[in-house]
């Protein structure tokens, strides 16, 4: 019994130190400064027109003057990604490429992070639903129509509305630990169950998510507003038109809503489901 | 006397055709505009700590086991502008690497660009002094002492900080056109007596840059607070303590006032010097 106590406090010992500077209190911090993240990279993008050609594989195929089956976009993040991967950004498990690639980093200054994660669920990401949510529904809402040729700065800034939004939403992976660590025996029995739709359940807070909601909806129109010296400045507070915000608030609204927030429940899901690998 | 003002009326309407789009309206709103992109990616980079082994020939050179003469930020610009190039980005005139290369451009569809710059003096721009003014002047303001580790992210932040600066600072370009063609006379009495000092004069306002400075400090201001649900909301008009901004709302009128107008003019003034070229 004695004996028994012991490993337990020493498993306690041990899982805390894995877990060293993550509490709820950290992720939570981390997560609202990601939303100004998501919102400035958003209202950045909204700065260009839709730029179809970019994404259309028929019009990169014309400009090579061969088949292609990859749009300009997606050519363009797989060599970004590629310089990115070789200057050791994902070294940091924060950041997961979208392009199926690793290459050893040899550019940057080596440094020791700290491994948060469990490292036989780290791997869970969902950037294939993040890719296709983002080209298919979240940026045909969030741009104007209108092509202003300027391809490589529009899907530039793609790249940087796709890095925070996977960052942000593969996030959950760090979110889900501290939820397990802080309640590891009701999660122990759901996962050895494999019971998805209980550690759904177990995770959510429906307050807590209205709360994020309503916030980031705030953020776009605080960010979004058009400042000058002596006009009003928007709060947030009132039910001012959408057409004045560089990135229309009900929008970010819906992007938390429908895709944020569920997208990084999965993850937590998918997560917790290999935390006792 | 007739042909004299025949050709007199032909250069005006091919000088304003050249210059088709070109406005002090739209050049003062894209200029407007590029203050919120400034102050947005200025705060992204605050979010990263000062890195600096990012910056330290010598750390990059331990890092890839022999001499650089370049620091690990130097060589991911490089790589990142390559893939920019290659992507086309530089097929815009607004657009200028910091890297000397150019390559031709494969990836992009064809964008055939308005010309609205007088070709031969198109090229003047001031990105060495910009570079050397962020990463020695400007970023040990900018980012708090620390190393996280992030070093591509950071850099990365860095580079969209370059890059906002340089389309801001080298559109001057943009501005000179519209003031000369605005007051032709004027302009090219002193263009062709070099007067460098009546060419500045005339082309400074120091009301409107007086808005500009405290408009700049407001966006920091407002774009860089912690919004609550509940909180009230920083409207730029107090005089709110600087700790609770993500990037120092004085720092970014410093920023304009001693390097961002001053090179902005300096671009004009060049310009200028070869509009009759």
């Amino acid at each position: 019994m004695a004996a028994m106590d012991f490993y337990r406090y020493l498993t306690l010992v041990l899982l805390l130190h894995m877990c060293s500077g993550l509490s709820l209190d950290t992720v939570r911090e981390f997560l609202t400064r990601e939303e100004d993240t998501i919102v400035f990279s958003l209202i950045e993008r909204a700065k260009y027109p839709l730029n179809t050609p970019a994404y259309d594989p028929a019009a990169a195929a014309a400009a090579a003057g061969h088949l292609h089956n990859a749009s300009f976009a997606e050519m363009f993040v797989r060599e970004s990604e590629a310089v990115q991967a070789k200057a050791g950004r994902y070294q940091s498990l924060q950041e997961i490429p979208f392009s199926p690639f690793r290459v050893p980093f040899t550019l940057a200054p080596p440094f020791n992070f700290t491994r948060e994660l469990y490292p036989a669920a780290a791997f869970v990401n969902v950037n294939d639903d993040i890719w296709s949510m983002y080209f298919n529904q979240l940026l045909p809402l969030l741009a104007k129509n209108g092509d202003d040729g300027n391809y490589a700065a529009t899907v530039s800034s793609d790249l940087v509305c796709l890095q925070a939004l996977s960052r942000r939403i593969n996030y959950g992976r760090y979110v889900a630990e501290v939820k397990f660590i802080g309640d590891q025996q009701n999660y122990t029995t759901l996962i050895r169950n494999k019971d998805k739709d209980a550690l759904m359940k177990l995770l959510t807070s429906e307050a807590q998510e209205d709360v994020v909601k309503r916030r980031v909806q705030k953020k776009a129109m605080v960010f979004g507003q058009n400042v000058t010296l002596d006009g009003p400045v928007e709060t947030g507070n009132s039910n001012s038109s959408q057409a004045n915000f560089e990135a229309d608030p009900s929008l970010v609204y819906k992007l938390y809503d429908q895709w944020v927030i569920p997208l990084t429940k999965q993850v937590e899901v998918e997560y917790l489901l290999h935390r006792l690998d």
